[in-house]
């Protein structure tokens, strides 16, 4: 078969060892001659993958017994309602702006509570995030405050994390969780869509701090409430089965390659990797400030949209596929999650330079 | 490979066919390399994968013009809160409850409107569904009429639909789209959970005539609007990928073995099978109405506990799967669905025999 390199935005590129692994579960689950695909969602069967896949995510970050850890339908823009649904004692929440990812949850969560956004990078084009260390806790009365930890689309991502102080702090990292080393202690809740670094699309999973799940109202509605979804042990509802079933084998993947903090070098070393090239070669540019650059997602265009799509076209002809721009900002975007092989990046490095070369720079 | 047939109330099983055709799809995508896992949901690959789904809803159930068809995240219990959300303009809504499934979605939709039970087989002890053939529409004032169609736990099912006139019936037909022949023009919203008889778990269908999306709100959260399900195509956020390319895999195979007249003649003769020898057999007893017996779920006891557990154990030994009994009404029960073949009903009539024999019955 065809050896590609895959830079999806998400849906994103599994490992192969995961594709190997699923591969022999859709057949037949440890031998029992049933597709994981066909086993109940409380079936013996899928207790043991259900509970393999929340003792992983406890343990590659690290996860305090005080935080539920469980798994709903769909990716973070689900939780863009979800949030304000949830977590509305005081009718107000603070938002941090870094783009278009972040600008939807706020839209969202302005239908059902009052926003107040606190900083935003809308002033430099959001090609940096702004520069927010610390949140006056005492200064708001809000029931959270959201960022998004990466923004796929303008390619920028915070290095460290504001501390806000007896606030709850949200956070989105759909597109960098388990790709980085974080302190779990310090959020009130982390969200992410698996689809990008440890699954696939319609699964998303939440961490949240057992105090905030306490005080959400029992009127609203169940199948939406982070509560039971928690209480029932992700299982409220029929879950999505076969993603976290999917997700289970990513995780085991990346603890047998060294966790999070081995994802964290190869993260580091992939984007080097292009971004060095990049600003080596005059043809292409990336214009995100230096301190803010995404680890995961490299936007970056020749500044002729024809020639950018030449190469977009030339790639995928080279087994680079899926490096079209977002639709909104158009351009090329490398997107290298943890399913990533550095010689992706390799290859994506030297296919550059290939048509640099071609095209007289 | 261990040949076995699967009696899971759902997540169901899936024809053989079906399994082989998405393990070439897990592998790679048309050549392409790539999972269809892997494939971003804007893609032209995955763009053809959804069209062709579409295209098969509407046709395996002739739906008119005047019908939008869509897919969502999550079965069937995300619609028991989106329903009343979508669709309350007169903040009333009529139920008729048949069991546990609809009076989940009855207490769900208490949460956001005010509901009144019109009709209720309670006093039947859900054994049989309560005869209800046209509902005056104008001596009601309500934004729409739920049913749902087949009755997962009781094992009981509609054979026809009430006539509602103008008041729209809005349907859960989870347990048993695609394995009857109806007339789509005589629903206002049709949905359905794809893990029992055309797909897997995390995805639901939804067929919504379009007046009614039309009158739904702007000012409800944007990803559990309906109205932009449909505008969006599925794709107002990224949707439940691999679950759509399965459901198009599945429906493509339907329409190659007849269709859904060849899924109902199918099922009656699967049903007629178990429920002639069950009724045979001193040993075991269905105690549901025979005009309400569902085509697709028989539950059914030797009226002992232990023995029923016994059942489910050899069962599973002999290759029948997952034949327990719903956690809440325990004993035993046969779920048939779309993927179940007429053998597996076979080898279910045998082992049911030899079983009454080993017992003495």
């Amino acid at each position: 078969m065809k050896t590609v390199y895959n830079f999806c935005s998400g849906p994103a590129t599994l490992p192969q060892e995961v594709l190997d692994a699923v591969q022999v579960g859709l057949r037949s689950y440890k031998g029992t001659g049933m597709s994981v695909m066909e086993l109940g969602h409380r079936s013996k069967w899928f207790d043991e993958i259900l509970q393999e896949a929340v003792i992983l995510v406890r343990e590659l970050l690290s996860v305090p017994d005080d935080y539920s850890v469980f798994f709903m339908h769909g990716g973070a823009s689900i939780h863009f309602a979800l949030l304000p649904l949830n977590f509305s004692l005081l009718k107000k929440a603070l938002y941090i702006d870094t783009g278009i990812w972040s600008s939807k949850a706020i839209q969202e969560a302005e239908i059902l509570t009052s926003v107040e956004v606190i900083a935003s990078g809308k002033d430099f084009n959001y090609q940096r995030i702004p520069p927010i260390h610390f949140i006056e806790s005492n200064r708001y009365e809000a029931d959270y405050i959201h960022l998004t930890s990466n923004n796929t689309i303008y390619g920028t991502q915070f290095t460290e994390f504001p501390d806000t102080g007896d606030l709850p702090l949200v956070v989105d990292m759909t597109s960098d969780i388990f790709s980085r080393q974080i302190n779990v202690g310090q959020f009130g809740m982390i969200y992410a869509g698996a689809q990008k670094n440890f699954g696939i699309a319609g699964l998303s999973l939440c961490i949240v701090r057992r105090d905030l799940l306490e005080r959400i109202s029992g009127n609203i509605p169940k199948v939406l409430s982070y509560k039971l979804a928690a209480e029932n042990n992700s299982r409220y509802h029929t879950p999505n089965t076969w993603a976290i079933y999917v997700a289970g084998e990513f995780l085991k993947w990346i603890k047998k390659e060294g966790g999070v903090q081995e994802m964290e070098r190869r993260s580091k070393l992939r984007a080097k990797l292009i971004y060095d090239t990049i600003d080596n070669l005059d043809l292409f540019a990336n214009s995100v400030e230096s301190t803010s650059r995404s680890m995961m997602n490299i936007p970056f265009t020749t500044g002729d949209d024809w020639l950018d799509n030449e190469f977009v076209e030339e790639a995928e002809k080279e087994g680079l596929m899926q490096l079209a721009g977002h639709r909104t900002l158009k351009g090329i975007r490398a997107s290298m999650y943890n399913g990533m092989p550095i010689e992706g990046a390799q290859r994506l490095q030297e296919f550059l330079s290939e048509f640099a070369v071609r095209n007289g720079k």
